[in-house]
């Protein structure tokens, strides 16, 4: 499926846009730079551009807050809080994942070294409690215990990511639910914050997390397909960074314990030590395909966006809201994004 | 002078110890295993041992819920969140500056790698906040804002910390407001973090900040000059190892400031790149001595501790406390700590 950058996404970034660089530009100057720099709006020597990324969850933290009828403006701290999180764990992760490339850009500790890297991602964590504490609500409060409960579960996720690297025997279980903590928590807490923070009923909450969840998961196997058989032109990275790389995504893991005989040749050359050549990535991802990895995800992705879209039509809240939502997850989990 | 640890410490840690147990036993298990290698609980293997820090930022917050008539037991999450921020910057600080030794012991990255080290000061940061946050009462919330403030700071000392090794031009008052950030700011609210929770009066909470905010001074100026004239045994890291590192630690700025010519000849040493012999290092630390480097941080010491001394004598608490809180002002601005 394709699918167009949806517009209340644009309207969102410029709402929150102006609280975000306010924050930022209370940081330590080292901080501030990576931060600025990481966050698209300057080159490396400081000079404005726009490389910013799409601020997905900025706009569903502010569809959130209006599913609950509350008000954008106010819940604008909270989205930028939700983008800061994110921006800190794209950050520490392209250290510990060694990826030089971040959006068509070179990753911020390729340019300002790692320790810099390593104190902007800390800074930006910090900031991200500041924020969401400033107006002190019970809302507020309960935001922001949401946010770092997703923050660890994101954590979590990144932790299990680099093991699974090391291990021959990942579970396909195992593989999702690393996958639901590295990318569904931080997706499910931002489809709910703005309706965490008006004080919605709880089975909005609800609607709205397990929404962000599947809709996250789903998000989740798109993107591994691009880490597979995307082009660098939409993906920003490298061509099979994560075949490359040794990652085990979920088509990847579903290949392998697929119990096909592809599978099984897969398996033995994952495990062989040392870096792959063109031809040896290309013959993995054909494997991946053969034994039925890539169909898989393709169709679970699928499966996902339908068990969102359910927990939408649960949900109360105004018809554009919830037309807004869908076309996000539609937009996030088409090959296109 | 010389000190004993007193023995609030002791009792202030067996108080806290299960409440930072039982947070960090709810990390991901990779987290988990770093952050109880790192706070002296378990060896590499994941074996019990006894090697934990003195958990002085813990026992300065029990006092200071004490001070203000609040319940110890109910600010033993506050005072665990404060050691968390603190376990957190040393874990990420090590990677930074490429510390092998920490406590006598490897430090964690070189056991469990960098990537694992940067994910658990992440974990122990974000446990911070949830830990602080659980209760949600009003001086919960502030003490929250304040601990999140005091990381900000924390960072911005370590960012100033690193520019400094490339930088020959360190003012002393730019070191001193780096020192202050870096260690100033979280003694500072350990010191009155207890006291926020307890909704103290403005007064006590004012007065107990300025106590740990200079106290902390006087402490990292003694640990600046352990880390040039401290033995191993004592610090627990090679010997002049802050010298090795290129730091500017205050009496050296103070030294490379003064004006002498021993002054000026340590400058000349200090731009010459590459690494230092034993020799080398042994000069350094002379001409430090010699520029008054080492004297003027002595004195200055003392004199913050009188400053420290003079914010308590204002401030209203039970006589026993305050005793308590000079007794560990005193302990951690002595040469024996």
């Amino acid at each position: 499926m394709t699918a167009a950058l949806p517009p209340s996404v644009t309207a969102a970034r410029d709402l929150v846009e102006p609280v975000l660089r306010e924050a930022v530009d209370r940081l330590d100057p080292l901080s501030a730079r990576v931060a600025a720099y990481h966050l698209g709006w300057v080159d490396p020597a400081g000079r404005p551009v726009d490389a910013g990324g799409k601020a997905l969850r900025v706009a569903l933290a502010v569809l959130s807050a209006r599913a609950a009828g509350g008000d954008a403006q106010r819940c604008a701290p909270a989205a930028a809080a939700v983008e800061l999180v994110h921006a800190f764990s794209l950050l520490h992760d392209d250290i510990m994942d060694g990826d030089h490339m971040r959006r068509h850009r070179p990753a911020a500790w390729t340019v300002f070294g790692g320790s810099a890297a390593i104190l902007a991602g800390d800074a930006l964590l910090a900031l991200a409690t500041e924020l969401l504490l400033r107006d002190g609500t019970r809302g507020g409060v309960r935001a922001a215990r949401r946010l770092s409960a997703a923050t660890r579960r994101l954590i979590a996720g990144q932790a299990s990511d680099l093991e699974f690297e090391k291990r021959p025997d990942v579970s396909l279980e195992e593989c999702r639910q690393m996958s639901a903590d590295k990318t569904g928590a931080l997706l499910a807490c931002a489809c709910s914050i703005g309706a965490t923070l008006a004080e919605a009923p709880e089975p909005l909450v609800t609607a709205l997390t397990a929404f962000g969840a599947d809709a996250g998961l789903a998000f989740q196997l798109t993107d591994d397909l691009l880490g597979i058989w995307g082009t660098p032109e939409k993906t920003g990275k490298p061509q099979m960074s994560d075949l490359r790389a040794g990652k085990k995504t979920l088509p990847i893991v579903a290949a392998l314990t697929s119990g096909t005989e592809a599978g099984e040749r897969l398996a033995r050359s994952l495990v062989v030590p040392g870096p792959r050549s063109q031809a040896d990535l290309h013959e993995a991802a054909r494997l991946i395909d053969e034994a039925g990895g890539r169909a898989w995800a393709e169709k679970e992705a699928e499966h996902l966006f339908d068990l969102a879209e359910g927990h939408l039509a649960e949900a109360r809240m105004p018809a554009d809201v919830r037309a807004e939502f869908l076309a996000i997850a539609r937009f996030i989990t088409s090959r296109d994004h």
